[in-house]
């Protein structure tokens, strides 16, 4: 029997013809639980319970979804070692460091910042002009669909991460769609959600929980005029189907979609402490086997003794680590399938490039070059993202080579430059970093791109195809939060009938722009 | 002879093979002046002179860029006599008041207030985490594309208004798309931009201009990786296909489409002013022949014996009045065409209906009538957009049938409800608000909502299809500037290599988000 959905505020069986059950990757077994594939009607069902959700929601006090999203961080705080204990069942990801240890406290913490920034409300970015009388802004969009992706079960899962975070925060429903991978995870999650739901007073249909539908039934909701806005964090391929519908239909759909995050490694620092950076480079690449969004896809150097050495170190240690668990038999398949592409396109393969000959799923750490020439030829395809432990470096011949690299790249999340420390590398720097800065959402410095801080600084962004819009971060209060709203202006409109925040007396003390000034202060005078 | 196009800082003939004349409205005649329809050729050389002004202009002090704006808005106050009178010629709108007295004034203002906002720099958000040493901020994005509408010839205008103001703050190139109705109009401002651009030593390619091209090599130009975003206003068909090449490359596009923009008319305030209302309904509606986003094309009211007077004295009103001229004969034909369509659906003709027995293009000012049964029953055909002096007026026969009819609106610019000055109406208020609210940018009480005032605080934007994302206003900075930038995060990025708006210091006294909050501070201890 397969496992319950949660739709209209019940655990309820699917309306499933077939279902399936998520690999343990550690032993390459099956789990033997049933997941349903929901047809139509639980699309339907959950799609009439979170229009009914949502305009319950908007009766509520906001404070009332910070009472939530606290209340729901707490209950998985409490629930944390079973939580991860599935979820490492289900991806392979260690329970400590990363599972106990990392990932589930910055979940809740996420979810505590979410209602934080519900009572500071910056986020609505309140303006009233007091000269003309017009007042606007950000506010609630509609019920949400969230699907999360495979390689972060809890800090960016459907029902428990930043996308659901934000567009609960925002005031919306969340339809989430739980990955294949980690069904049983995400099923835990949305029984606390559910929980906290009840135990705070939130609507039914609130938050509701499919684990797979058809690609076509997929697509279906995506376009459905029930649903307000989409977040997607996933594969390129899955992504650009649902960017399309959304878009047809003028709907909001926020993209994570794949990222290769070069780093470039300037000749200097190369010099100075090149075997420092070629440890630090094959601990990025091989952090939680290489699956982070954020994973060093593609290393940039210029040809010289030390750069060789450079590659021959990188290359010793990265053969030298254990290999990873991948997250699921689905990426170690597109691992090998991208790898292969590299190679038959001419990449170098320094080591690994198999799959592992272990028990797990495994492919064994992989470091593959190509010189510069080769690949400006075919840019477009040794840019393709292998995501797992794989890493391409690339050798230019020479400077001019290197900036013309960087000037063809694709949009990614991040781009790092590593430099001398005291300015041997800073012409070079000046040429590489106007290219590469417009190309990524975050730029570093003398420091691996993989860890994603949640700071209100943070872009976890970047052009297309990294993202479908370059404006927006998926991680960080409060801004996160607007992706999933509407702008809202009020002309004219009687002081009572205004939302709270947008009236003169502001009772909650917010920072609201008034006349163009960042103030906590009430309107006085005219308005 | 057809006049040249400015492309990479030069006025040069065209390298095209057609050319176009434009319509004086006010006599019908074609004016006596040739313009090119650009080939692909045109295009490309635009697109590359752009790419290499945005290099270029991405190493100067951003206040060059203001003072870029303040002088082209000296400028065409200047000329503001040839310019208007040209525009009278092309559009039919009268040169006082509408041209010389409000739409060049709030052209010039509107560029003056982007480059207030360039030196405030609020809308870059600029924020710093000083916990975690991250930093980030809106920044420019490359070259974008200003497709203008026909019915704001500066204001709106494709090398004046407020996507070009807004570009250009952002840090952008821009190339114009001149309106085909007012390549005259264009012209002049194009010559203006230009000379400002030299004064203040712009690079060359900063603003270019063409006047036409064919729809295949419009839409090349929107797919071609040298454009980074659109803006575009104009008609619905048009800008879908747009909306479409730029949804597929990821690329930002900022439309705005189309709005009937829905007046209810409670029956409280009927009783209290109804007369008076009639009149505003009737000049709201006439305003510019009805040529305004903003025209109220549909409204809503309750069956009863004083609703009956109302739509009476409107049409008596509206069919006692001049008819104005159209701003083109193509404005005409989809006028005639879109109240024929109407009336086919079984809209009641009360006034008007035909093109106009008078010289110039006109049509006769429309009053059209749909119980709201029928209007239900059809409700997307009688919500065409009926752009000119045509407007729809839906009898409910109760309350759930109006609320029904606000449930069931399309995305719109504006929403307005008119109400009884001491609650007779309240209950009913809060049965519509709730729907209306959520289907335009704009909500107003007891005002019509024609005017678009240029404020901080305004929303001239509104869900699909209204335009093509609900988070953005097209008019009012600083916060239209942000749609052409992109969030750029620094992650320790070396302090001297900061912009200058996240270096500690704050040498320009902006507001920035340091730890959560707005301040003009400094950053001081740890970074």
């Amino acid at each position: 029997m397969s496992h319950p959905v949660l739709i209209n505020g019940k655990w309820m069986q699917s309306n499933a013809t077939e279902s399936f059950q998520p690999t343990n990757p550690t032993t390459g077994e099956t789990i033997d639980e049933h997941y349903p594939v929901s047809d139509w009607n639980d699309c339907d069902a959950a799609l009439t319970a979170s229009a009914a959700a949502y305009t319950a929601l908007r009766q509520l006090p906001q404070s009332k979804i910070a009472d939530f999203l606290n209340r729901f961080a707490d209950r998985i705080d409490e629930r944390s070692d079973e939580i991860c204990s599935v979820a490492h069942q289900e991806t392979g990801l260690p329970i400590t460091p990363r599972l106990a240890g990392v990932e589930m406290p910055r979940t809740s913490n996420q979810l505590r910042l979410a209602a934080k920034s519900i009572s500071e409300a910056s986020w609505q970015l309140p303006t009233i002009d007091t000269a003309t009388g017009i007042r606007s802004i950000h506010s609630s969009l509609g019920p949400v669909a969230v699907f999360g992706p495979n390689n972060f079960p809890l800090a960016f899962g459907s029902v428990s991460g930043g996308d659901f975070a934000a567009a609960i925060a925002a005031g919306n429903p969340v339809i989430a769609k739980a990955n294949s991978s980690h069904p049983g995870t995400t099923r835990l999650l949305a029984e606390e959600a559910q929980a906290a739901a009840e135990e705070t007073g939130m609507p039914a249909g609130f938050v509701q929980m499919i684990y797979r539908t058809s690609h076509k039934d997929g697509e279906r909701m995506v376009a459905d005029a029930r649903l307000a806005a989409v977040g997607y964090t996933g594969s390129r391929n899955a992504g650009l189907k649902l960017k399309n519908i959304a878009d047809a239909h003028g709907k909001p759909i926020y993209l994570e979609l794949s990222s290769i995050n070069p780093v470039f490694i300037l000749p200097g620092v190369v010099k100075q402490r090149g075997e420092e950076i070629a440890t630090e480079l094959c601990g990025s690449c091989l952090l939680g086997a290489g699956q982070f969004c954020t994973s060093p896809g593609l290393t940039v150097m210029l040809e010289s003794p030390e750069t060789q050495t450079f590659i021959d170190s990188l290359v010793g240690n990265v053969d030298a680590a254990a290999n990873g668990i991948l997250l699921s038999p689905a990426v170690q398949t597109s691992l090998q399938s991208a790898v292969a592409e590299l190679v038959d396109a001419g990449a170098d393969k320094k080591c690994g490039g198999g799959i592992a000959d272990e028990s797990g799923i495994r492919f064994r750490n992989t470091v593959l070059q190509i010189d510069g020439k080769s690949f400006l030829k075919n840019a477009h395809t040794f840019q393709t993202e292998a995501f797992g432990n794989a890493s391409l470096v690339v050798v230019a011949s020479d400077v001019d080579q290197a900036v013309e690299i960087a000037s063809g790249l694709e949009g990614n999340l991040t781009g790092t430059i590593y430099s001398h420390a005291d300015g041997d590398d800073d012409e070079l720097y000046q040429k590489i970093e106007p290219e590469l800065r417009q190309r990524v959402g975050r730029l570093l410095n003398d420091k691996m791109p993989t860890g994603v801080a949640v700071s209100p600084a943070m872009n976890h962004g970047g052009p297309f195809p990294a993202t479908g819009h370059p404006g927006f971060t998926a991680v960080g209060m409060p801004d996160s939060i607007r992706r999933f709203s509407m702008l809202q202006c009020y002309d004219n409109v009687r002081s009572h009938r205004l939302p709270e925040h947008l009236q003169d007396e502001n009772a909650c003390k917010i920072m609201r722009r008034i006349d163009g000034k960042w103030t906590a202060d009430a309107v006085t005078g005219k308005s």
